[in-house]
């Protein structure tokens, strides 16, 4: 591209790093915030700036939270005794909208990766091990994607937690509510079926 | 969606503005700033703020430049007297990377929407006839978008040069090349047989 100003390219540029934002969509952003007032464009560097240099960890969790503690860890209204583990912030959000779940969470930061070069070291997987080690959590659910990394990383936590006394789960894999069956992927059927549970459970 | 923090709430909120980032895309562009280090952020925002204080818009075609003058309208190697009038600094970046076109550019900053409440006074159409009217400039070329909004202001600049000594001229409409006969609207089609060319002229 040819640009008219290095402050304009510096922009774009910057944008083109973001996931999934190539330069054509970089300059179009970049040329919408141009438009934009100065109030707004501080506004929009400021959530930023802030979001950066005050985000906590919630120091149970490590979900991301504006407390050392984040509100789920310090609501006595959860069942702290149930924990939920999930590869991210994302995660919680999605099963927080589900209100299904009134346990507290622990979140890894990612999943094992060797391809992407992420070994449990990178993960907070100790932090997990030691909530554990303190004996007050009775189940640990293992709430991860049904990817190749999220099966390797259910496999490393399990060898991890087995010695201790404590149930642990993964969440139910099947076929999705509203899904025809025609066009629900072999390996998933296959495995619904192997799985199959009692008509009475699943109504319960 | 439940955000476990404010900041974070507030940054997927700006996000969220932006053109064609919905939250979910806008949640998932700021967890992957908060991952990176503070000094690429501060590069992103630093970016941002800069062009925005700093950025300055041509005196002559009102491109976007960083000086009074950009390099095209500065350039002693262009023709200053043939004008193409396009749209925004898009359109000039795609123009250049022709390499077709050696003249100077003026830039609308927009188009005729009166749909989008954009009247005559938003664009830069004074300018244009200020530079008209100076007797340099011997050719006008609109090279505005084969859209509503075009055309209307492709009619109204016509109609605002045409007591003026130059040549007034739109950019072809036709079939692009490597486009298919088949797959070409009716319009565009029916179009390119009414102004048809002589044979010689589309080799030249």
């Amino acid at each position: 591209m040819n640009f008219s100003s290095k402050l304009l390219e510096q922009a774009v540029e910057e944008f083109g790093k973001l996931p999934g934002v190539g330069k054509k969509t970089a300059l179009r952003l970049v040329l919408h915030l141009l438009k934009q007032s100065d109030a707004d464009v501080s506004r929009f560097t400021d959530s930023l700036d802030r979001l950066k240099s005050d985000i906590k960890y919630c120091k149970t969790c490590f979900n991301i939270s504006d407390h050392d503690v984040c509100e789920i860890c310090s609501s006595p209204k959860r069942d702290h005794s149930l924990v939920c583990v999930v590869e991210d912030t994302r995660d919680v959000m999605a099963i927080e909208n589900t209100n299904q779940f009134n346990g507290v969470y622990h979140v890894l930061g990612g999943l094992i990766s060797p391809m992407e070069g992420v070994g449990p070291a990178d993960l907070k997987i100790e932090g997990l091990v030691e909530r554990v080690r303190k004996g007050e959590i009775q189940e640990v659910i293992l709430a991860l994607s049904a990817t190749m990394e999220g099966d390797t990383t259910i496999f490393y936590l399990y060898r991890k937690l087995r010695e201790f006394q404590i149930q642990i789960s993964t969440i139910a894999r099947g076929i999705s509510f509203g899904g025809e069956l025609e066009y629900v992927d072999e390996i998933t059927l296959g495995r619904s079926i192997a799985t199959r549970v009692p008509y009475e459970r699943n109504v319960g």
